[in-house]
Formats: structure tokens, sequence, C-alpha cells
């Protein structure tokens, strides 16, 4: 059986707080034990703002193709200025709505910039540098204050094609294989499975994501008990389809 | 807190089964009760199986435009006639892989044709024909012999663009809203949310296909408890992206 509870009470996040001990400070408050085998799921907001990934957009200065771009989509400018500067290609560009492929190499709707959740009326928060390294981090402090073997992974809300509805995917993790292969084993009959592989950090991500809301919920640490992984350290971009392989980009 | 569990030794489904019952006396031999608000999430494969949409090869005639299809894809003739048979629309064909555009709407690999899980070499499993009804006789059943308000939902294995790694989701749901708006919510800082509608019947799929496996597990039902969702009946095809709103079709 699974277990997945929410830190409750978890303190609101500013830049430079250490999350990893708001972790274990959170924990003890909430009468629980980290455990080993344990797997923590963290909403990028909380790693972004800690890492100073917060701009102010009064202090970008929008280019011309920027302008041009957010008067097609009735967005502010500079708001499109930070998208582009943190794309490294443009997917679509459909009445200036944007589908980018950011510098990590993740597809998303607007490199991934957020508006909400973020404080300040003019302030719009980035994913963060490196979402595998801000999960390493997390995990070697835990491992090193709580002598507990865990797996951290950095969530964040994605819209898809073909699906209406956003749900939770891995932009990051450390101390966990983010796909499980059944490639060499057989079905229910018998027969050899041609092509299971497996995302289980997205699915991991989205059972955090029916716990974690997106509103004012509170709640951005969300612990997964009971699941068995393979403790392989692997970096989350090997969930990101390469291009070749990818019939939709 | 949730709870997640898996019906333990459930039998294998054959043609005209009845999944309801066979959930029931599973759940008797667990030694587990369902409960009022339960989700039950049931694998594409065993509703297919039972509603009889198995399909053996050798009585498919392919036609000239399948065994072109199937020339450039190294596939079976026959088994690219029944998933364009399966398809109202081609959305991708690159060098005969298929991505269509089901009866029911639903884009994806192969019109949804299996051939894992399915008894005998040459048979393959297409898609329920009507996967909220084949959800709402199981709900309904449920309720009746166990005076209980459930909802059902039926997962399916998919692939995806832009990230790698199956991830599961509902093609077919009964007695839940599939979607969630947190429309009219304030964020954390008291910013109105622009736009958030979760998919959380994907995500309580996805839930489920951590433990359901792929390959001879042999328990294609889950059991999701302590998730309180919207009982309004609505339809999985609420899920399905509308091609005006789909920047990637």
């Amino acid at each position: 059986m699974l277990e997945i509870f929410s830190l409750k009470h978890f303190p609101i996040i500013k830049q430079n707080d250490n999350i990893a001990q708001e972790i274990l400070t959170s924990l003890r408050k909430n009468n629980l034990e980290i455990k080993k085998g344990d797997i923590i799921i963290i909403a990028q907001s909380i790693i972004s703002r800690a890492e100073g990934r917060l701009i102010k957009l009064d202090e970008v200065n929008p280019s011309d193709f920027a302008m041009e771009i957010a008067k097609q989509s009735n967005k502010d400018p500079r708001h499109v200025e930070m998208i582009l500067k943190e794309a490294k290609n443009i997917c679509k560009n459909r009445n200036g709505v944007l589908v980018t492929e950011t510098k990590h190499g993740f597809v998303c709707a607007n490199s991934g910039i957020d508006k909400s959740n973020v404080p300040g009326e003019n302030t719009i928060s980035l994913l963060p540098v490196d979402p595998d390294n801000s999960a390493k981090k997390i995990r070697e402090y835990i491992k090193k204050q709580a002598k507990k073997n865990v797996a951290v992974i950095i969530s964040d809300t994605h819209n898809r094609p073909f699906r209406l509805g956003a749900i939770n995917i891995a932009i990051g993790c450390s101390g966990i294989d983010p796909l499980k292969s059944y490639l060499k084993e057989t079905d229910l009959f018998g027969y050899s499975l041609k092509s299971s592989i497996v995302s289980i950090a997205d699915q991991l991500c989205s059972v955090a994501g029916l716990i974690m809301g997106e509103a004012k919920e509170g709640t951005p640490v969300i612990i997964i008990r009971g699941y068995k992984f393979s403790e392989k350290d692997i970096s989350a971009k090997t969930l990101i389809r390469p291009a070749e392989r990818d019939y939709f980009r």
C-alpha cells in the first residue's frame, strides 16, 4: 500500500531559505519521521523562490520581438521578454501564445514561467536553473542530518497536447531512476512486452499534484511512502523525448 | 492522507465476465470493504477483454492502404488495418508509425490498440467502444450490490509528445468530474489564478499506474481512498483537448 501525505503548515519560503531544513522542521512539527525510501515531492514554486529566481518586471527591457509577440497575445512585453530569454527554441507561436524549449530542454508553455504563487503584482517566477541539482542538494542535506536515504523530485504543473487539464510532471530529481523499463519482462500471457517504459517520476508527481493543489493550499511538500523504486541517481532530463523521436515538434 | 491499494490475486478476466462482481468478490477475498467515496481505477485491458474487444488477426483483411503503411513500419498489415478502422483521423504518419484520433476522440498511438496482456499470439485488443459507459455499468452494479457510492475510472497507458515514458490516463469515468478548476480561487499571495484546470482523473490514473504495472503483475484494479472529488457525473471525453485549442495537431 502507498501512503501519501502533505506537510501541513509549511512555512512560506523566501529567498535563501534552506528548504531541506524546513522539511525536517516541518516533519517534526507534523509529528512525522522521514523514513528510508520515502519520496519527497517538492513544488517548483518554492525551489524557485528559495533560489532567487523571481524577476521584477520593472527591471526587464523588452526587445522589439518581445513587444510584437506581446501585442498578439495581449501579454506584458516584459513577461514575453523573459519567456524568450529562458528559451533556447520556440516550438509554437500561435497568436503570441508561446510553447518553447527551455534551456534545460523542457518543452512547455511560456518557458515554465509562472505568475501564480509569486509575491508582488509585477513579479514572475522562472524555473530553477538546474532542478536536478536543486533536488540533489536537498537529498544530501536530509541524508546528512536525518541519516536517511530518500528520493527527491521537483514537480511542475504542465499543460499538454491532446488533453485538457494540467498534470504535474518531474523537472528535477535525485536518488531515483525516473523511468522504469518493462522491456525484459513478459506479460500476463507469457509474451514479451515490446515497448513499455513508464515515467514513474511523472506519475509520482501526479500523485503529489492531487494533494498539492494549485491555489492557496500552502502544501508544497508531499511525501510518498511505500513505493519501491530504483535508487540509481538519474537526471530528470532523461524524461525529455529527444527531438528525433518526437513526432510533434 | 491518501491510501492506495491493489486487489491482489484478481482473476484473469474473460469475455462476458462481470468485472463489477469480480471486484466485489476480490475485495472480500482481500479482506477489504468498499467504502463510500472510494475511487476504483480499472485497467482498460480487462474491460476490453470482458467486452469481447479482442480481434483475431486471421479474420482481418487488410486494405491496400494498410499494406502500404505496414510496409513502412514493418508491422502486420492486419494490425494496421484495425488501427485504421478504429480511427476517424490520422494525426501523424511518420514511417508508418501512426498517431490517430480514435472514434472516441482520443489522440494516441495506434488507435490505442494493444498487443500486450492479450491471450493468443495473433490477437489484438481494441479500446472499449464506450469507456464511460463501461465505467457507469460497473459503478451502478457496485452501488446496487454494496450500497456504496464510488467513482469508477478506466485507465490506459499512453505515450506523449515531448516526454519519454508512458503514463496512465483516463479514457472513461463515472461518478466523478475528471477536471478540477481553480479558476475562481486565489493563490497563496491573494492573486487570482488565471488558468488552472487540473486533470484529476489523469492524475488518479497515474497513481494507479504506479501500482498496476505493465507486465504480469495481474493487478488491474486499484482502489484510491481518501481523495475528495466532485461526484458530478462527467464524461472522460471532457479531457480531450478540442482541436481548435490544440497547437499540436
